[in-house]
């Protein structure tokens, strides 16, 4: 079971998307159509195959609209399903499901489509020691979900902003004299848990980082092969990350380097969001 | 000019979207190894050609990091950029430009994702006379600064929410004895400045629609063949919007069946980010 | 009955409303005057003829004071009430029931104000066609309770604010070289179910109005005499909304004149409130 | 000069009541009749005669919206104004403009009205030497404007909430054995700068609450008879407040009685709105 | 028993503790060392003597982690406990027991800490009419907390902030003519409840503010001596409060002195924390 | 320098902080005895030696309550002053200041406190090599303050929250089978930019936590004799952390014993106030 984010987290989230969709005045439809205490039975459906998450979260957006809204979660987060499975089975107010099933639709969509983009980098990558991470290039105001998505779909994290690790880029070592300066600079400056990281751009520079004590180096746009030497002349000293335009085409390549991470932008700015509706029937 | 967003919304979405990337601590890495006093000239640059949504946004966000940041912006929301064209001019600290570097481009390469895709359609459609609207299918948090891509790419919004306009779909229309009685009673309970909408899947609905007064009527996965059908027998009496499943390659031919509005859910929901990027020289 | 307002909108509204009399310290006088086990039964009773409006929120008042007070509705929203009726029945700690008092009294005693004040127009108006309406003559920070109350008492909302309809008023149309092209303008930039209404001052303006493809029309300040005439010429191609200075003395000529709408500034901005009190007993 | 709310206070009622009348979208009119370069003149109007409270307030309303607005306060809080005196003079983006009206005339009119019937009772009761305040009967979310308007109405403050000041009332005094234990217990209870006041309903009463110490005693609906006598036997002992259905034409009878205190709840809870407006021409 | 602080104040509190501690990622170490369905037995100690304040605070930091977690408090909120002794019993799921634990001992650890530092200061007065009462001296955005946990250790609460009682101080009294002006200027501006304190530094101020009305003075800095000489001037004519530099060590002979208040800012801003641990074993 | 914190981070606890001193009402002290256009000269002035921190967040609260005051920060955060030393200059209309005073003390001399207590260690380990540390027992809603303040006294941050490192407790180590199976679970499921620290009681459990490759090691209340044969075990391999009741009189004897890092929970829970104040003079 993938651990939830905190509940003061997911509380906000909702909080946020039904505000949006309801405004200050409601479901201006479901008022006028629908009987106040007719009720139904729902469930929300996959329409394409791919990788849940959110279910939960989709789940509290029911019971935020209705608190007389039953959920039971079908398939949880990090399950695999295929199109035309049932992700929840409801049972409540018509009135209640029709207002949040947009809200709750949108969340575990675009969750579920980072955690489906995550999980073809995870199984293109099977059998090699690379982990699929996520970067910094999340959608605004939904990096904890998003993160939270990629670890659903079997990636892990990388760090989750400016403020829990440091990664040293050109224009930091711009400022620097040498990688080596800046290295030391920055272990002067933050705490013993803080993990340093250096981004490189050529084959030279990962000797610099190395010697400098970096405890992990990004590769950055380095080929396969360029990769390779890395991993090989590394042996062991740092954690090696590739990145820079990997795709699920070169993602198999890629980690056939050796690499120990690869991280990929698209899985959480440009993944596709999992087709997911809700089907309603009397009861 | 497109408008811009209040400014409350605008503020409440960079206090977001910084918060998260720099926490409570902030950015570890520009405090160490960059000297406080240092400045620099940057650009920020699109990596791709598209349409410009965000420009002032992404202003705001260096500001708000640092007021000392001086911005220009070279090419403001709705324009069409080329791969390479400079969006933004910026001066200040050089720590600050790069603690607010990652939001800005986030905000504005999202926006403009979804700028470039409604550009697209709208481009596809062009001398037609339907006008490309987004959905409810947004990313949840940020359905106004999606609302606002679209109209930089060229597209109209459909309704905000469900609290600003009706649309009476399938299980809406189950909950009455017919569209008629439908359409009546949710006349009765909103505004006369309500617009109401219907959603039909079958022509022999439509009918039935129209008669019941519909203001629009949504066709719900009609064929260009069944739109062009629905739009003769229409003739003026209701605003027609052809929906479902629209991709960029079969836009086109559903402009050219006549249908007044075309909604687009990929738009908003997987529109890929346009690559925006942060270039730094010393100054 | 009445759809409630949002969870989330009602639940920000008794928050700011128990901030304003608790503060960070709470009610000095009734820790230090009751004893903590103390028990009591309670009414909250109309002390004068009037339309309930906020019963389910005064009640949501008690229990976000102290989740061990029940409560029972007796007369729900949109009911009319004679002085001496009971509105609600309550137990629970004695303390927690006089700290919710003021609050809960103060919430129940505007709504109910303005859903009284708009029923006494409605039922001045009984026999005509026009629904009263409301206005955006609202109290800060009250919009959306107001225009709920508004349908306790049998009116109907005019748009909720600047965002969900377009008023085209006469600083608006001075902008544009005729009523003609600003609703062309208008129409080419917002979305096909944003409803489009003029405010006119003469007859001969209604014309154009209504030439130029008006929603509806706002005959501002008209007498009931116009009104007729602005009726007639209209023959059903738009809605017409009477507006200006209407009293409950001159609602029912306004009726009179067989216009589609009135609406009517005073409910919301000058209602009187409903005087309710509450009675504590042992128990 | 009437000293203003704390600045965060103003603020947040500012963010607030913008909030909803703009929502996530903004203006819909405007934006599309209004060109974006167009300035104008603008005043706001008092319609009648009354007393000015939120001038500065519905100023910082402008400022919101556009900081490119002018704004000259030409009659500020506190004083009195004719039918057809210019409060504002304004000029600025002529869309911001219209944008901010309803706000800013919102704020400004509901605080005057409540100045207005403050003056008013104040007026009635001059050469008196009893003060005219208000109660906790205030709009919910509204307090604070509410208790400064009647500050600028020249009235003075009852206490803020239950919070800053014991009362107790018959429902607090049943719980003890008498006045005098009752007073004791909460003085215990309380700091040294908590002002205890006692309810009463009868003379007798009265004569309890001053042996007991109270600091000051409200006299709840006594005839003005009774009022001059209980202003004789207390001798200067405490402070007596007159209350209770306490009207305009009830006012100066009870001021002769020689209390030192008049408090009224109808001048928050029911005061019609100042009519003010807002003119605008081209400049 | 101590009245808890209003349900919204300790919500709030709890939220953004739990936010600083949690992030919007959560526990990293407990989700991954501990299996989701483990179950424990905790209990939470006291490591030191002291008076216990937060209990109640503590227990529902728990529950805001965890509804699963069930609580007992052993040891209420002003009870004086021996080091080792168990203040609150819990059981639930270890993750979201480990989760909470450092939020919920912050609480309980720094505002037992307070209430024993009262506790002290009472105790070392204890025979003398002077009540041990706190200062505007606390901790940013505690001091709600904090002066509750003042009333936990026996003291009683000075005014809640600049809003709730009037200081005239020497700053403010350099801006008027005389302490009797300054009151004057004061009782007229402020409303009847709110009581006026007058700040002296020396005996022949006392007359002046005693002939002015002061409800209490505030004798600053005053050797004990000084402070007998003022009582006994003074006469029972204003409460006398004692306040400037005094400790533990100081207080008694400051209490002998027969003044009524004696305020300290030790006990809210440097009162060190009471250790308080968490055990947890299997169950 | 020491590198600011985020300007939202400050903005929100400036607010926090007034909201909690001025309320909805403002200072009712000032405002009455104050002339509005009366201004003055203010010095903050340290009453005691010991290091700065919030000197600019002081700042930015007179800055806050009136833009009009104009601040000069004569010694900035990180600087040792003596005792008598004026920190800030001010000048601004007085009544503001007055208003702002208490406010920005506060802050700062709960800042300066921690910073104090903080140079004090870091004083008595010079010339080893080990840092002092924070730890989470901070004071609830003030940890982004507490962390900024130890690094103004020469302090270094251990981590933030349970959010942005792995510290395995003997808790999380008792759900597992050995401290290398916990360490690799960990690694397993957390990014590669998690540092994992072990926490011991004893030397053997060194040992397994070497050999579980955990980057650091706490170990817990060890007497220097132990923590010297810890280091010599260690050789480099992990970082080790000193931990348990270390006191100013023992820091140094730790220090000695050639741990990398001792962390200290009383510069952040139990660290005395800084004393400091506010001098106003005419002008």
């Amino acid at each position: 079971m993938i651990a939830p984010l905190p509940r003061h987290v997911v509380d906000d989230l909702i909080r946020r998307t039904l505000d949006e969709d309801l405004g200050a005045v409601g479901d201006l439809t479901s008022r006028a159509a629908i009987p106040a205490d007719r009720t139904s039975r729902a469930t929300v459906v996959a329409r394409a195959a791919g990788t849940i998450a959110g279910a939960g979260i989709a789940a509290s957006v029911f019971h935020a609209v209705d608190p007389a809204i039953e959920v039971h979660i079908a398939h949880d987060d990090g399950e695999q399903v295929d199109a035309g499975t049932v992700v929840l089975r409801l049972h409540g107010p018509t009135r209640s499901l029709l207002t949040a099933e947009r809200s709750a639709l949108n969340l575990l969509g675009h969750a579920s489509g980072i955690a489906t983009a995550t999980r073809t980098a995870v199984d293109a990558t099977a059998g090699h020691r690379a982990r699929i991470v996520d970067t910094r290039k999340t959608t605004p105001g939904l990096r904890a979900l998003e993160k939270y998505a990629v670890r659903c779909g079997g990636g892990t994290n990388h760090r989750t902003g400016l403020f829990d690790a440091v990664m040293l880029k050109d224009n930091h070592l711009a400022a620097s004299d040498s990688i080596a300066s800046a290295v030391a600079a920055v272990r002067a400056d933050v705490g013993h848990t803080v993990h340093v990281e250096v981004e490189v751009d050529r084959l030279d520079q990962l000797d610099d980082a190395l010697a400098a004590g970096a405890d992990s180096v990004l590769l950055d746009n380095f080929s396969p092969e360029h990769l390779r030497l890395a991993v090989e002349r590394t042996a062991g000293r740092a954690i090696l990350e590739a990145s820079g335009g990997i795709t699920p085409d070169t993602v198999t390549a890629v980690a056939a380097s050796g690499v120990d991470v690869i991280s990929l932008g698209w899985i959480t700015h440009s993944a596709p969001r999992l087709d997911v509706a809700l089907d309603l029937e009397p009861g």
